[in-house]
């Protein structure tokens, strides 16, 4: 019994007539293979639902905001179920609790810790599609629990790992992933093959296509994903282990932020440990430092520190700096128009001169490079947002991916 | 421990301020007594999902139904608690399955079997208000269930049973029930008590301001029931049992219907069991026949015979008496311009000229009696139903019900 998990976005059941072709999509999957479907609450619904919460309270209770949100997957999988029955298709929505999908972890951010395959499986084999409630899940003592906003894409993940699907289905309102946002640039193409990894470094650099932790899930229980539209009938990105590949590009996508911040420390007084002094109480107070440069202190008493923030994070950053009784500095100033763009690929770990290409491209257009980090598939700067596109247009050129 | 149950219509938590409104009648309920709420779907919601259902298919699966519309109570209720909660008051929702409220029966129309009542006694008695979604039930295979429209009413009076509360609050939006419709007679005047029978009659006749079904339970169980307004702070109706009753009023209530069509067979072929004969296959089909009236035939041969129907269920009607090969007749008429005036009151029993009394006040109006039915509590007439205002009119004033 080959089963396949299809997993449906909001936008995909954004509205009955959206439902109704995705109920057709559903059907034809039916002839190969045992069908579990999930699916995400209709477009707006949760948006609104989190709205009336803050209308009572900017403090709305965690155990009832899952109650409360959850109801819209409740909604999305009743209808949809209604609608395969409709067709004559043998069909039954399962709301976490049903089946269940045991979570564990706080209210909001919990995470699924076991599923219970016997009734579902039952299902299955006398030949039903069962359609289940993404996003939501349900604690030791019967709490509803709901594992974080796109979390609809973690459900569909862990259900495919659960029942040891052939392959997990992420449709959207996207064709897949591509080389770089298709907003940004017009020659942006769809990637038919991605490995984890550097979809990992896409979706937490910004291409939304995924959640990051969905995808690190995947990757740690090897399993296919395809992202594709459920809009248009296309072939989709497969997301698939690093041996699956063949790739000839070194490069397989840019991405680029729009929310980061640079603060720079003048004149800190330079002594062991000051980093950890200056970045302790910002991790405390769970604000995410990603790059960070420290000039070499000409005289060994002084140097300058430079990090980039989510720009969200930087009032709060700038009140814990100084409060921070433990440091000593001349001056703070800040950066808000700062983006950061980054070349990603597996390409690039067996092929010298990578680093080197992509600072000279950006060099040519006159685009200075403010900071620069990196990883074994990823090479990141930071530069002035306002060069981002340039900067994209550029380094899509350099590493052959217009074509 | 003095529990009681307070149960809020849809209108009474339409809205964020609406449920502010509420949790604050909570509270004022607090300092005296254990606190158990119950609450309907934000007025609204339900019908938004059950058309969404019926865009879905005109024959939406019960099972899916069910699923679908609870979740209205699953945003109202946890919506309730999170106020109440940032108000500092320790609440809680629950939904039917959690607690579990068990029902039994099919779906749309289950009924509440047992309450298990260990985990809310247990929050009780730590000072929290359960707020307890009304309407929704789950049967002992985990599907949800529902019991009907205006179930929440029936989920109030069963939790009042279970948990052996002093009495039932049902907060609408008027202020409780009156002599008759104040839409049709200015002069009505709200009831102080009604005992259960009474307003079983005017509940049925068409005072919509509880469901038969829910009186009937509270009627079977003892329980007394409080009908008032969420919107005003006033005095409500108590629907108690006849002794708790202090009234020297004949007639408590007048209502009246609008949706009664009258059917009239001329030159039926009169022959032992012909009333059965064109009956029983109108009961089959859940047709629901109330007032009956066989003219005696003057030959013995043959006789006219008048019924009335709900006017909806008219069509339906015709074509079964025209497909009935047991009977024979003339002629078919119809009248769907009738309405049914009813005069209720416990009073009566014990008081003779009562039908006398109603006839001589109608007729002072010109008014034509059609047909005529009584139980021990009430005396119906089928009269034009221009007539109706007229009639009320008259009648409240024959009674004493407008002092």
């Amino acid at each position: 019994m080959k089963i396949i998990v299809l997993k449906f976005g909001g936008t995909s059941v954004g509205s009955v007539e959206r439902i109704r072709k995705v109920a057709k999509i559903i059907r034809s999957y039916s002839i190969k293979y045992k069908v579990i479907v999930l699916s995400s609450a209709m477009s707006g619904t949760t948006n609104k639902l989190i709205n009336m919460s803050k209308k009572i309270s900017k403090n709305f209770a965690d155990h009832e905001y899952d109650t409360l949100v959850s109801a819209g997957e409740q909604i999305s999988c009743s209808l949809l179920a209604g609608q395969l029955l409709a067709h004559g298709i043998k069909s039954k929505s399962w709301m976490a609790w049903q089946i269940p999908i045991l979570t564990e972890g706080k209210h909001k951010y919990s995470r699924i810790k076991y599923i219970n395959k016997t009734k579902v499986l039952k299902f299955l084999k006398i030949g039903g599609i069962p359609i289940i409630a993404g996003f939501q899940g349900v604690d030791k003592d019967l709490n509803i629990t709901t594992i974080g906003r796109g979390g609809s894409d973690s459900s569909a993940i862990m259900v495919a790992k659960f029942f040891k699907a052939e392959r997990c289905v992420i449709y959207t309102d996207v064709e897949g992933v591509y080389t770089t946002d298709p907003n940004k640039l017009n020659s942006a193409k769809k990637i038919k093959n991605i490995s984890y990894e550097e979809m990992l470094e896409m979706a937490s650099l910004g291409s939304k296509v995924m959640q990051p932790q969905s995808i690190q899930d995947a990757r740690l229980n090897r399993i296919n994903i395809e992202v594709k539209s459920s809009f248009v009938k296309k072939k989709g990105t497969l997301i698939t282990k690093r041996k699956n590949i063949i790739n000839n590009k070194i490069i397989t996508g840019i991405s680029s932020t729009n929310n980061d911040a640079k603060v720079t420390l003048l004149g800190v007084k330079d002594r062991p440990g000051i980093a950890a002094s200056i970045f302790k109480p910002l991790s405390h107070n769970s604000i995410n430092v990603d790059m960070v440069v420290q000039n070499i202190s000409s005289d060994g008493k002084e140097t300058d520190l430079t990090f980039t923030i989510k720009s969200y994070d930087l009032n709060k950053t700038k009140k814990i700096i100084n409060n921070n009784k433990k440091i000593s500095f001349k001056k703070m100033i800040f950066d808000k128009n700062v983006s950061k763009v980054s070349i990603i690929g597996v390409g690039m770990v067996t092929t010298p001169g990578v680093t080197f290409r992509m600072f000279q491209a950006l060099a040519k257009k006159n685009i200075n490079i403010q900071v620069i980090s990196t990883s074994e598939i990823k090479i990141s700067v930071l530069i002035k947002r306002a060069n981002v596109v340039k900067a994209i247009k550029s380094l899509h050129t350099e590493f052959d991916l217009d074509k």
